[in-house]
């Protein structure tokens, strides 16, 4: 037997839809090898996927983790493990086993990947697939902590990857890059479940950005088109853009931009949202689409 | 939105009970890697996986892999992929989504990663434990393929891992060690499903071999006694064992040494599953436990 994940029962629900998501935490692991801190890569993946399946409407039932390095170094792996199980009881989600590969040769020196498979349940009657949206719905926008787990290949481009560049202290983002750029991501579960009876859609903010992840939850022929001005553009990106010089639509397409997370409503809903959120923020709203693009972004 | 695995209905269940089991293929990758052959991989951590669960009598729902690698080649991905697909179709399990990730400056090269998971289902009052496993049951085994998933970092030790080392002509394996080294993981749930009702414990052979994999299905204070004669230990292990100068006790560990699962059963029951299972044999029984040792091999 490999690593044999156990079982879990589950009880209550009158038609179980099972939702599943697997994914890395990419490149954002180099960031933690350069800077020898392994505790918060585990709260990135799980955070990650949690939000993932939650884009159905899908509470966590259990996470699965694959940690692989060439050479197994304990307190890595405990640290590693640490932030995993640390995210996981913040969700009530059990980390209900994972796999640790030591592979010579495939990974070399500090590096190591890290997986999350996350399996959760809908009932099948309050999966939120968006099929209800219609122009003028507006798009909720929730503040992201940093990139989260997306960008990071850009990143290590324009500053390099040393120890001293990523301990520049930068005053702007009020610590070093480093610290920024290893930012957990956030998790948007415990805020938004209560709300799902009022939201129609749900997008989460990951690679691609608002342009490529808010039109998967929109049907055939309408688009989106946010007002940029309405939410604060994190320092970190600003940072990245101007050292970087990289293109406005570019940034759009690689990072979040401050958006870690959107809901669509209707409206009249707004209102009661934007009460128990603060921190949100109406971005933009739903149109129909015009010519090819989906998104517009003034 | 990173990979969204996708949903997954199921029903039928009185009291469903979900088994779920991650792992990754290991350094076996690196002889794929090395021959350039990457359609059989997907076959290997697919049937892995099925068996994994399998031990505690579940029926895969679901499969979702990940691959990683320096540079995404979309030839290369397609190979890993069909395999999957083959295998999973082959056990009438859904492949409900993955994740590919480029992740330059963490795999270089050739070398990549593929790491599946999988989720299960099986009826509570049907869960296969072993607990009722007693002195005097008869443990049966089922013949591998070969390495399966196990012993590659060793095998990669003795033989190295050039092409010219790889592509060498063993008259005793009819084939070349390369050929026989990516020999696919051999899938037992097909056969043994129907048997279940006979069967009092199941132990897949990976890493650890039977000394480590059978004592996991034993109940406390039993141990397993197993007769080498019984079985015919492949060619492939006898070449290692040969080339490598390894021990005895260190091949019985590493490796499979020609059994990839392992069913245990009352001693009423053996003619009844030897009947419909024409290549297992009885290699072994259900002993009292002597001393530290859980698992003696005659």
């Amino acid at each position: 037997m490999g690593f044999f994940g156990g079982l879990f029962e589950f009880k209550g629900y009158k038609e179980p839809v099972l939702v599943s998501s697997v994914d890395g935490v990419g490149t954002k692991l180099k960031i933690a090898a350069a800077l020898d801190k392994h505790d918060t890569v585990g709260i990135d993946i799980v955070n990650h996927s949690v939000n993932d399946i939650f884009c159905c409407g899908a509470e966590p039932l259990f996470f699965l983790d694959y940690i692989a390095m060439g050479r197994l170094v304990p307190e890595k792996v405990e640290a590693i493990v640490q932030g995993l199980v640390k995210a996981c009881r913040e969700v009530g989600c059990a980390l209900i086993g994972g796999e640790t590969a030591a592979m010579p040769g495939v990974y070399s020196g500090e590096d190591y990947d890290l997986v999350g498979f996350i399996i959760g349940v809908v009932e099948k009657s309050k999966i939120v697939m968006g099929e209800t949206i219609t122009v003028g719905d507006a798009i909720i926008g929730l503040p992201s902590s940093g990139l989260h787990t997306n960008g990071y290949s850009l990143v290590r481009k324009i500053f390099g990857e040393t120890k001293a560049a990523l301990n520049t202290y930068y005053p702007e983002l009020g610590r070093t890059l480093g610290e920024a750029l290893l930012e957990p991501h956030r998790c948007y579960y415990h805020q938004l479940k209560p709300l799902l009876p009022l939201i129609k859609g749900i997008a989460h903010i990951t690679g691609g950005g608002l342009i490529d992840n808010v039109p998967r939850v929109l049907p055939q022929g309408l688009g989106a088109r946010f007002r940029s001005r309405a939410w604060t553009v994190l320092p970190i990106f600003q940072l990245i853009q101007r050292q970087g010089n990289v293109a406005r639509d570019e940034m759009f397409h690689v990072f979040n931009m401050g958006i870690g997370m959107t809901v669509i409503c209707s409206p009249d809903n707004v209102a009661q949202l934007l009460r128990v959120l603060p921190e949100a923020k109406v971005i933009g709203e739903v149109v129909k689409q015009v010519g090819e693009k989906r998104v517009i972004i003034d």
